[in-house]
């Protein structure tokens, strides 16, 4: 039995990323926090970067999550933007490393597969069955919040069912 | 003046980040160490990152380096490629931001200019060019050390040359 474990979800993003923290409690879920570290273009790359850095780390420091689930990022034809959201990814998973929490990744579809029923679904969608899955009062805001929570839903699940034994990643 | 002035430069990427350290002694440029953090795709992402975040940090503290060159990437069509160096750079740029360093970024062709008097170069032009600047009795190797060795020496020329005025970055 896992009771009350703790997972993370984190929507990276190098202008915005998205944190959601949810509680295992048996068979149920709950919300404990969510959020988003936003950065401005004002400020030189690499502190934009110490800042998601930084914080993905306090939060993950006050909430101690014992696993992590990251969206693959879905790899269009731009490359800039790609590698800017790849730099803000890096930035986030040291801080995930240094604090030896697994991290499964996932792909859109499966993240939406497992909070929709469906791999095709809007934001508003995916917000609307995170709201229920946790029972908020309200739907989670930024979008980026609401698919960190997204990711970490879908972590659980995969989890539950074994799939990812052997996605599982070093430090248990 | 700035005497004895050290100036690191790193070559980001998710597999080999290289990284070298000049000393700028009045006109004349040193090497002080080169070297190259490797990899290998067998281990979890987060801890590839992590591995990256951590030597780069390690050198940063052994070194004192006041500033860092950085390459911007050439972002052909991969996307893919594009990401996890993008990802290989935001762990990196974590440990810069962490101590403090100034950052300065420049274009492939900008370096190569820097070191060889032409945006057009191969790797070998490169790392020909970076063992007479620096006195070193052999070529660097491997090409990532020997492109960040080069780009400390870009950070360097454009920094005396007052270029950097507007792109130089915070915590000085």
């Amino acid at each position: 039995m896992r009771l009350h474990r703790v997972i993370m979800g984190i929507d990276p993003g190098l202008a915005h990323t998205g944190w959601g923290l949810i509680r295992q409690n048996g068979s149920k879920l709950d919300c404990l926090a969510y959020g988003c570290v936003t950065t401005t273009n004002d400020r030189p790359l690499e502190q934009r970067l110490k800042t998601i850095y930084d914080q993905i780390g306090a939060v993950i420091d006050r909430f101690h999550p014992t696993a992590v689930g990251i969206e693959t990022v879905w790899l269009g034809a731009n490359t800039t933007a790609a590698f800017a959201t790849g730099q803000a990814r890096g930035a986030a998973l040291v801080a995930c490393a240094n604090a030896y929490v697994n991290v499964g990744e996932f792909a859109p579809n499966q993240i939406k597969n497992a909070v929709v029923g469906t791999g095709h679904a809007d934001k508003h969608q995916v917000a609307y069955m995170v709201a229920q899955i946790l029972h908020l009062d309200e739907l989670p805001t930024p979008d980026h919040a609401s698919d960190a929570l997204a990711a970490a839903i879908c972590y659980d699940m995969n989890d539950r069912i074994g799939h990812l034994e052997g996605k599982q990643v070093v430090n248990q």
